[in-house]
């Protein structure tokens, strides 16, 4: 009898998190009262009702917000219009796969910089920095990290925003997880310390649905123009249609509630990985605990083969992301993400169980 | 008392042409019946069943079909991927000036070749392919083409796919007017005489919205996989929702009787325009005359300073596109786009005889 099949790859909402009726009342309503607006070309920066709503909620003027098709194309757009070949970015290690792909394609070169408990290690960082070293931007996820689940210090956030301003560098302060936090304080942004040098990303793939692709950037002034003039170029616009229904969803009152039913869906899986982790890892290997988010990252406290591995878990019936794949140089081994949302309490339990058969078989 | 402002720069189609009831309807049967499915994060190549359609259309494998966010993003990800600084890329002489960037961002350099009636010169390109010069690709809008309205004869088709095969360039066929041919037969695709080498673009935008950004590529199998990689980097996968919507759309047979009535609106629109050239421009101006599609090219018969055409017809509440921005250099000065789908056969009467006297005005 085969082992039910387990994906700890999944960093993603589960489909019983979508309000799939009430984004098709949203759609019937948008198309009633704008679908002149939403069925045409329109300008590349977004919906305008909605710019401004996202404008309002981290008050700013509505023509520094950029919506997107998703958040990663405009990453995209920012580091085509800003690295030449061979500059230099700063990122978290590990960090967003896709996001270090993007960056790498544009020219960029990685430098990593090892995640402590409450973000990376700001000492490091400053010391390059003083050695002369120039990157042209900073690459962080500070709120329920992608793929750790670290939290940034408050006092490292205002040391990072500081040093940023002081050597001229951009910090591209990615959030899509901070409004996921199940418990805890919250701190303030970057963009609250460096308004000017700080590029906000955030998106509704995890607030709503990831299906409607409706991502947004707040950007200093000076970048706002070139970035609209950017996407413009490559689409033209972003469809409106997704836009309008996100504002449609939020005029109704509905974000609020969809986040604390969200909250409440997540933090027992949350729970579920922490005390899966206590009862089965304490011997292999450490973790982070974050408040929030969809990852709880796993360093093993020794390097294993990450191929093997692979296997390994494939064979007893368990998909895991290459870890590896979250490191600028690719050449760690021995980091485990796991993703928590998607999957039930049980699934968790038995998928934590099963993984840590596998890498006692491995000793 | 002024006279009424006239868009001669309106590419798009009118709101008028949109079958909003007929969408609505299509997106909440969509978010019913697969709503899982698109508001999910999805494969980059599209909506399954979507994709099979254009497949079963052309007569090609599914797998080649790859559906994105519009066209002209498509056409970025194969050029990214296609060319290094320096690549030679041919295109008609005028041709879609949104093409023309994405182009030279991608560090291309563009070779034009001036269209006659029935479209560029193919012994001047295969002189240029003779001596030796070697393109990556040729750019080419074979129907209704965009800006000049020309529609490319059947025997350059044919003598355009050998020359792709034989010097082993790619051919870009974007037909996004193919479907809006108003009266006449219509000629095979070049990617009919050289599926292997053509890479044929459309949309939907033309045929039922352009604000829901749905456009499409079959590519050669080669490509198929590199263009999806490509797409999934850059946004993870285009919005489904949009994607699925087109589809019920068309399941519902709703696409044909759509294209006829757009065909008998735009025609009189096209008449209009023809009728007022014949009128207005004969002493000063040939253009060429189309079956089909959204626009008529016209070229003075005299070069005349471009800035003080805009200037001279902005005064007169004419708003012109800058027919300069369809060049490969930007240097031809006296190309004059009429789009003529937006507008009505009074305006498009009223807005020629009124450019007329502009440009009688400046000789």
């Amino acid at each position: 009898m085969s082992l039910p099949f387990i994906k700890l790859t999944r960093g993603v909402p589960p489909v019983e998190s979508f309000p799939t009726a009430q984004l098709s009342e949203c759609a019937t309503s948008v198309l009633e009262k704008w679908g002149d607006v939403v069925l045409q070309y329109a300008p590349a920066r977004g919906f305008e009702p909605l710019r401004a709503w996202i404008a309002g909620q981290a008050g700013v003027a509505a023509d520094r917000v950029i919506i997107g098709q998703g958040s990663l194309i405009l990453q995209d757009f920012f580091v085509r219009y800003l690295l030449r070949p061979g500059d230099i970015v700063y990122v978290e290690m590990p960090s967003y796969d896709r996001t270090l792909t993007i960056i790498r394609r544009a020219g960029g070169k990685l430098v990593g910089f090892t995640l402590g408990d409450d973000g990376p290690d700001v000492d490091a960082i400053e010391a390059r920095l003083r050695g002369g070293e120039r990157p042209k931007a900073f690459y962080i996820i500070p709120d329920f990290q992608n793929p750790s689940g670290t939290v940034l210090a408050l006092e490292k956030r205002q040391r990072l925003a500081r040093l940023a301003q002081e050597y001229g560098f951009y910090i591209i302060e990615d959030v899509p997880y901070r409004e996921l936090r199940y418990r805890g304080e919250e701190f303030p942004t970057l963009f609250e310390f460096a308004p000017d040098r700080v590029l906000q990303m955030s998106s509704f793939s995890k607030l709503v649905s990831p299906g409607l692709r409706v991502g947004y950037v707040i950007a200093p002034e000076s970048l706002a123009g070139p970035l609209a003039k950017t996407a413009e170029d490559t689409y033209i616009n972003a469809s409106y249609l997704n836009q309008a229904i996100i504002y449609e969803f939020i005029d109704r009152g509905w974000l609020e509630p969809n986040l604390a039913a969200l909250r409440e869906l997540y933090e027992p899986r949350l729970d579920a990985t922490l005390g899966a982790l206590d009862q089965h890892f304490s011997d292999i290997a450490t973790w982070w605990k974050p408040d929030g988010g969809f990852f709880v990252g796993v360093n093993l406290n020794a390097p294993v083969d990450t191929d093997e591995l692979l296997a390994r878990a494939a064979a007893a019936n368990l998909a895991l992301t290459d870890g590896r794949g979250f490191y600028p140089d690719r050449d760690v081994e021995g980091f485990v993400r796991l993703p928590f949302c998607a999957l039930t309490p049980e699934e968790i339990q038995s998928g934590v169980a099963r993984l840590a058969d596998v890498l006692h078989g491995m000793r």
